[in-house]
């Protein structure tokens, strides 16, 4: 008989994951996935990048580090915040993490105790889900419109709810939803925030992938009382297999985010910290970036045109303006986990909507992803989920 | 006011961590760390092994994967364990993480409720103990002599004590003491393992380091009911900052531990799994330890040597057959924290014992390892602490 700790019971393996085992296979069109397109890696710079490292500093980057991560890179990211994010902060306001997951749990483990409250927009990142239940919090969901999380709804919740820890938001192109905050929202967020002084995780995972409008500043931009966490990661414009992300905080929380780090990892790898960071002395990610959001774009056009053309009115979607998602709201008699086995026996696969939620339930939605699949795939795929869709409309 | 989690009241700044950005400065001798020596690291094979992969699978190796990681590297790793620990396993049982480190927070987040027992060593690894610290055990120190881990106080240990939930060692070259199992010894504290059926985490950074006597067989060897958690890592051996670990373990475990590493980080880095996957692909790893063996084995020469010749007789320190350390306990009367100080104005750094004993107290002691120093600043060093010593002999 093992005896496992308590937190066992509320950990399930991620929907996600189990899923994209099953994608693997060539034939099936998958749209479950949140992978980059690998076309898109800048593979030849990048080794060029780890040649250079490996001559100049061949023994330093396999060595141990800092805790917080190589000072370099940490300087490039300060940099970056400020010029794409209009964040003023320093490197010492940085920690490195193995990417942005890892700087969920991390905060999670600074800040929960059992019973405590976080906060999600409704529907949230299954990630950051799975991040923080091993501190065995509760979750309230925040309702959410075609604009984001309801600021009145917060500020009901924030006046009937105690124990309210953190707040988990996604502003930009969020992953399930593929919604962003407008300008407007932000600010009277920030202002409720402020108020309340409740900490933020602001996670911006895919800010940079921007096809339609202007960037939006962060909510860390708009963060008078230093209660802002910003989590960036190079996962969707570099690499996610080399695992650099970051979180950018105030010094107080970073000095406890590096205690943490010490006990949980000692430090991120210096390794491959520092070859992102001779990557950005080397090249021009913004022209890198420029390059990919075309294809991006393209593919979000090719998924979204296709859905008006195939799915049937009943079915409400997301038209993003950035990112990796759309998100499809059935009528409510509608699983789509039961739906999903049709889709799979015609070798369609999309993630189904339910475990976006932390407290479950939403069985009518699903969320696709555009990044994965070459055009013809595209449109065959959607054409297949339009017409499984249809027949399970009433 | 801002609202931490309770745990944080028990996270304090690693000793070693702090210490060594003291020791950065040139000047200071440094017998504080517990880094292998960079000029011992394959730079130049690493450097092929990356442009291999890097040309072969240049997509792959940038993109996510699977969480338990790169599966030829889990393959390498469970030949190696073969041939070198005579563990009979296969690649299935075997998660990669970054470092040693991070497999004991997600062994600690798997088996710890706040007030279970972990059982370590008198004294154990520092990075151990802040491992599991954060969910909140009772540590119970388990007594040791010149042989390591001493079986009969285990075992009455183990009849007294409810909720042990865990059992921490270092069998071979253990950090810090030096010190390592004879096979007799591993023998029976396995019997008592088996016989009351406690998880044990055996770490083993160090093994393949062995400068005198035979290899041991692992405590793993002798698991009948699959208790024994396996920590290998490439840091000493290969590069510490690319962060390459694993846990080999029985297949309930490594299946919990999947889904632990999923929420934590969703998976090592793919990058450079492969790259070390590469590496062994490519080139001869025994033959490069064979190489760094005679190094480390003369620096520990050098240093017991010099402790012969220049340690007052009160000074009672360990003769290492491998590893990084060797160990030095001194007449209780003597406070290792407050000479240090005196040690550092004289420019020699060690690490004082205390931070070991998961309890505290044991102020008498202090850890030195010998593998940072070229020769002549190991034997300017070790003359200038026994004169330190000298002085605080009554």
């Amino acid at each position: 008989m093992v005896n496992y700790a308590d937190r066992m019971k509320e950990i399930r393996a991620s929907a996600i994951r189990e899923l994209l085992a099953l994608t693997k296979k060539p034939e099936i069109i998958s749209f479950a996935g949140g992978l980059p397109a690998p076309d898109l890696f800048p593979v030849a710079d990048l080794k060029k990048a780890t040649d250079s490292v490996f001559d100049e500093a061949g023994k330093t980057i396999l060595q141990y580090g800092e805790t917080a991560g190589w000072a370099e890179l940490r300087k490039h990211i300060a940099e970056r915040m400020l010029k794409r994010n209009q964040i003023v902060t320093t490197p010492d306001n940085v920690i490195l993490t193995a990417g942005s997951q890892q700087g969920l749990d991390f905060i999670g483990k600074l800040f929960l105790d059992e019973g405590d409250v976080v906060l999600m927009e409704s529907p949230s990142y299954l990630g950051a889900i799975n991040a923080v239940k091993p501190y065995l919090p509760n979750f309230v969901e925040v309702p959410t419109d075609g604009d984001g999380l309801i600021v009145e709804e917060l500020e009901r919740i924030l006046q009937t709810t105690d124990r309210v820890k953190l707040i988990y938001v996604i502003p930009d192109f969020q992953n399930p939803s593929g919604r962003t905050w407008p300008l407007e929202r932000r600010k009277k967020f920030m202002e409720v925030i402020t108020k309340y002084e409740i900490p933020v995780i602001e996670d911006n995972p895919y800010g940079d992938l921007r096809f339609y409008g202007e960037f939006l500043p962060a909510l860390k931009t708009m963060d008078t009382k230093g209660l802002v966490m910003y989590l960036g990661t190079f996962s969707k414009i570099l690499s996610p297999g080399m695992r650099i992300g970051w979180i950018c905080a105030n010094n107080a929380y970073i000095d406890k985010l590096n205690l943490i780090a010490q006990g949980a990892v000692l430090q991120t790898a210096t390794f491959t910290a520092a070859i992102v960071s001779k990557y950005l002395d080397m090249f021009d990610v913004d022209e890198h970036i420029a390059r990919i959001l075309p294809v991006y774009k393209h593919s979000c056009d090719l998924m979204i045109s296709t859905m008006d053309e195939c799915f049937p009115e009943e079915a409400v979607f997301t038209r993003p303006d950035g990112g990796l998602f759309t998100w499809v709201d059935l009528p409510d008699y509608i699983d789509t986990k039961i739906m999903a086995d049709e889709a799979m026996a015609r070798k369609v696969a999309y993630v189904p909507g339910e475990g976006f939620f932390p407290n479950g339930g939403n069985k009518h939605c699903l969320r696709l992803n555009y990044s994965k699949e070459p055009d013809e795939r595209i449109v065959t795929g959607i054409r297949i989920l339009g017409e499984v869709i249809k027949n399970n409309i009433k």
